[in-house]
């Protein structure tokens, strides 16, 4: 496994493998890796010939306030994970290298960044999709891998590769769970036990909202109430949004038609979780 | 020469040539084809080995009020001038074949775009950037080709690039001008032969500039007050700006110390005309 630092040098290792005729499937992280993580580096492994990973804390997608400073650095485990599970380049470029110089273009995505977590985190969206734009074109890849837990921010790096004729495809993995439904997340970290165990009721939360709209209750605020009644049971837990919004636009319907998106942020201690699941009225299949 | 109007097949032709180890140059136009396009397309076929012109009046670049409409297409000559220039493939694509659907992303440039023409043109450079955006992500050329005379669409195409990391090179040709100095443009057709007089005025105030820089004149407020007197013998001429501004930020400058762009913007009849120079500061060489 290659580590490199410079963009030069992450394209002439790519390039070298494209021109021996190996498709390219790439992982943008910014480290601290978990199981999930993992998940899209064998999907890129099984699909692909040749596995990129980069790991850089991409600092303009953090607000201010936020956790930035803190945010988990774990560098040496997450290459003896990224070399056990057959990643061939790791691109692990410092700030200076992104952004050399004043950056004065963002690439912005309207209306899939207004609601949900875009509407807690001015500007976050837009520094998620200016940087998985810089990585894409530093890397050009066949194939790149996300996480179905950060969906909103899958939805824009959808939007963006299809608006702007990005020639990669984006692949969404199902989000990954620890035993008792929590979603991994680097920032499960910042977690005591007793909060870990409250933060159990997020996915509660989200199965109570499948039952509900498997059991024909699409309303969306008789769905959302009954989702916090469960939360509000995780004493620690301050919830930020429960929200139901159509699975592709992202914005808020009132009634489950076809699909939905339904997506929970709160914040537990020193974290900010998010989850979600994606639900279908009855008798709507895909 | 090809003809193609779909994305898929575009990449096709350039994939292949790519894959026969040709480098590609690439010259985006909205048609109208004039000598500075060819100019264009010359530098292109010198340095590249194989050639790209597109031809597309990008709608979202212009504003309302603006001669959308009217904008003048003459596809039967542009193709034959291509041919004639050498150009291997014209990517000729519909209004659908660009914008499938809703458009949500946009490419924004801050700073650079505030003044000059973006001050009397809101949204233009926003939709230049993303159309030039998607179009280096369709054709994925080693070099592309802009005009000088279109200075601040210049700025703006290196920037994003730049900032997005995209893999190609960007080449500012110098303006070709008709025998009156007039900067050949698409709407120069808008002219009667009158107007077409008048404007040599725009040129004959960018030579005065050239002449007090050259003389150790280098106050802004003196270098524009010369110009507008000239600009103003032109009766048919509306000065939208005149503005002395530094070459790399485009932020107004009050005194030229090194290098400084001027540039002039004014309304001749139906049309708006643009046209700058690149002046330095006696002593400052590049």
């Amino acid at each position: 496994m290659k580590i490199v630092k410079t963009i030069e040098s992450v394209r002439t290792v790519v390039e070298a493998a494209r021109r021996s005729g190996k498709t390219i499937g790439f992982v943008p992280t910014m480290g601290a890796l978990h199981i999930g993580h993992i998940s899209l580096i064998q999907a890129a492994a099984k699909e692909c010939d040749f596995v990129v990973v980069s790991i850089f804390v991409n600092p303009t997608q953090f607000g201010a306030g936020e956790d930035l400073e803190k945010y988990p650095r774990t560098l040496q485990q997450d290459l003896k994970l990224c070399d056990k599970a057959g990643v061939d380049v790791v691109f692990t470029p410092e700030n200076e290298t992104m952004y050399p110089g004043q950056n004065l273009t963002w690439v912005n995505v309207e209306k899939l960044t207004d609601r949900l977590c875009g509407q807690f985190r001015p500007g976050h969206f837009r520094a998620v999709a200016t940087i998985c734009n810089k990585l894409f074109n530093i890397v050009q890849p066949d194939v790149a891998y996300f996480g179905q837990k950060d969906a909103q921010q899958a939805a824009v790096i959808k939007q963006i590769v299809a608006d702007l004729n990005m020639p990669l495809q984006v692949v969404v993995c199902p989000t990954v769970r620890e035993e008792n439904g929590l979603a991994v997340s680097s920032r499960n970290r910042y977690l005591t036990d007793q909060q870990k165990k409250d933060a159990a009721s997020i996915y509660q939360a989200l199965v109570k909202a499948q039952q509900l709209v498997d059991a024909g209750v699409l309303e969306s605020a008789h769905i959302i109430a009954a989702m916090r009644t469960i939360l509000q049971q995780g004493s620690s837990i301050q919830v930020e949004y429960i929200s139901v919004v159509d699975a592709q636009t992202l914005q808020p319907i009132d009634t489950i038609v076809s699909q939905a998106l339904i997506a929970i942020a709160v914040r537990i201690g020193p974290a900010r979780l998010i989850d979600n699941i994606i639900v279908q009225a009855p008798g709507n299949s895909v």
